[in-house]
């Protein structure tokens, strides 16, 4: 049965009047999720107390909904486990790859990348110390740049700013021919792409929850070991939770089994039940028709705005393939274009120095919505509406 | 005006019938939490959507709570910043105190110390390699162990099996007299004693908001480091959010100013909301008064059960300026006894081998529930009724 994207629509809380295409930055309300908080809060914490880490489940949330993201990355069920932010997840997962890599000490980037995975590296790196390096190349110089001094490569798969999908099979195989290991950050592929990274060989992989996965603002990350490397690698933010044996409270550190190594400090459970309850939705979604109903939104917005809009320049892949789910234009006032949407109620978001960014995520986002921002952003343009001080003056930004 | 203990009493709500000494584990509810998350989930999630970053003031949560939180451990306002777990802070102050005092290779700990600081420091010794150690002694040996060759000196305040409350201002002293810097763990401090962070000198600090700050199972966690070295200290792992400019994107890290750099990732908005909060009650409680009536309690805990106990044996110092907030006492069943006394509604917890563990917590508990507590206890001393299979069977525990 085809997935019903008319039913996961109406299980979102959408503000009236607004068209809303930045759930690439942060996914909206599920219906469903502020009972299901409120019962951890009043049920769970508030009547069980301590006993609710076991009488309630607490303690296994992180690994339970790791199976549930799973299906959703095309990962192996058992080998992701939910905990802390993406960022420390980058960090545990470059700090195993290069101890299981020794003897080579280069980690490979792109410019592409979201900052903060390269801000993390370089922490690592200046950590190490002893020769480790960070390197980093434009998005499309990155498969030359495999060669066999790397030892890890780093990569969002899709790009934050223009929407340009990697070829993951592909470059991470050219990483195990040249005998690097592969870390793939999914920020901006679970829940919008078919990402599947058992088939697409990825060693690691991380991503958030708070955006397409829709578990709201600051939700927990996910972390994913490859099975055949989940007996070795070695967390490096070694916390009592990825002890073998945490209530043994033995004093030296022995890695648990599996994935349930990554785990590190106490898990938030409240952020874990919103995002369980977001994860609901997905039941009844397949990924195959969220990738499809996908490239049928950004198809249909990029032509619409190409038929329009004649000075937006586009900045995401033409080719569908090398597209995720969002698409994004350049215009030098990309900034009070932007503003100028908002105004009118098509929320998408703005980054530096040029680019106006548009998420479509099919659980709520459908041609009718896609129809109406172009004609807002087509109004704009033609009778430009950005060009006052009221959106030309910079707020801060998120 | 003398802080109303019955007035911070009325406002956390406690399941009927029990008496709860395990707040130093997982603080119970407080009355104001639930409606408070709702509000972030429904009117800022839900209806400002991405907006909430400013509108709502989520991205200002891990500061201004920090400054609530500085109150309470006796810090400089604007030098404490809540996020990740308390693991993680570990890490941060660890690797910040280690570069700030090149030359010198060792951490030393004790073996009271909770494990998971030990397990991250393991971790960090383990990263940087090169001779790095961590050196952990009993903790009465700390003070003698205390070296030129130290770099960082890392301590949980307060024992988290004995109570045992470590002389911060003496060992940090010595600590810097002997050219090291100092981490001091607070888990067991924070709204429990009069902790005092900046007269105490320490250097780093930090602590878990989810045990005497009652901020919900799997609450943020915080960290301190002291104004002289808040420009020097390099977080380590420097994610975007610890930026000078987050949202400038460039692709090289520079630390924010001050504990803004300790800032990781995404804040967990909706756990911060509960501790937010949970730290309400704060407001009216002079933490003179929590000390004195903390003493007042463990004292009047200590007096009843031996007592009534005779095979009881304490494990807490008997000198109240050596204890934090609970009790322990150390018996070979205590397994079974904690058990029997948890069926009799009595919480309090077990820690292996042979520890049961009772947390004062001032807040919501009076000299009316350490005299019930007492009474239950001496009944199921003098008929041995912990002595049955139901309570001798283990479970696992947390």
């Amino acid at each position: 049965m085809p997935t019903d994207f008319s039913r996961t629509r109406a299980q979102f809380d959408l503000p009236e009047g607004i068209i809303y295409l930045d759930g690439n930055s942060l996914g909206p309300l599920p219906r469903n999720v502020a009972a299901r908080v409120q019962k951890a809060i009043t049920e769970e914490w508030g009547q069980m107390l301590i006993t609710g880490w076991n009488k309630a489940g607490w303690m296994d949330l992180p690994t339970r909904i790791g199976d549930r993201i799973a299906r959703l990355i095309g990962a192996e069920a058992g080998h992701v486990v939910l905990g802390d932010t993406l960022s420390i997840k980058v960090y545990q997962a470059l700090a195993s790859a290069l101890e299981m890599n020794p003897g080579k000490r280069v980690i490979l980037s792109d410019t592409g990348n979201f900052p903060s995975d390269l801000y993390m590296a370089e922490g690592l790196v200046r950590t190490l110390g002893q020769g480790f390096e960070l390197r980093t190349v434009a998005p499309e110089a990155v498969e030359d740049a495999i060669d066999d001094s790397i030892a890890v490569l780093m990569l969002t798969e899709v790009d934050y700013r223009t929407g340009r999908r990697h070829d993951m099979p592909a470059l991470t195989a050219k990483a195990h021919a040249k005998g690097a290991l592969t870390v793939w950050d999914l920020a901006h592929s679970a829940g919008a792409t078919d990402v599947a990274v058992a088939e697409g060989g990825a060693d690691f992989a991380v991503g958030c929850t708070y955006k397409y996965l829709n578990s709201g603002p600051g939700g927990p990350a996910f972390i994913y070991v490859a099975p055949r490397h989940a007996e070795r690698a070695r967390p490096a933010l070694s916390g009592w939770l990825g002890h073998e044996a945490p209530f043994a409270f033995d004093l030296d550190y022995r890695p648990a089994r599996g994935i349930e190594r990554m785990r590190v400090g106490t898990p938030p459970v409240l952020q874990l039940a919103a995002l369980d309850a977001a994860l609901d939705v997905w039941d009844a979604v397949s990924i195959t028709d969220l990738r499809a109903r996908s490239l049928e939104l950004t198809e249909a917005f990029i032509a619409g705005v190409e038929a329009t809009c004649p000075t937006l320049t586009l900045a995401t892949p033409r080719d569908p393939a090398r597209r995720g789910s969002q698409v994004s234009f350049r215009h030098p006032e990309g900034y009070a274009i932007m503003q100028a949407l908002i105004a009118r109620g098509v929320i998408g978001d703005f980054r530096a120095p040029d680019i106006i960014r548009f998420g479509f995520t099919p659980l709520f986002i459908d041609l009718d919505d896609v129809a109406a921002a172009v004609e807002i952003l087509a109004e704009i343009m033609a009778t430009d509406a950005w060009d006052t001080p009221q959106f030309k003056t910079r707020a801060k930004v998120t």
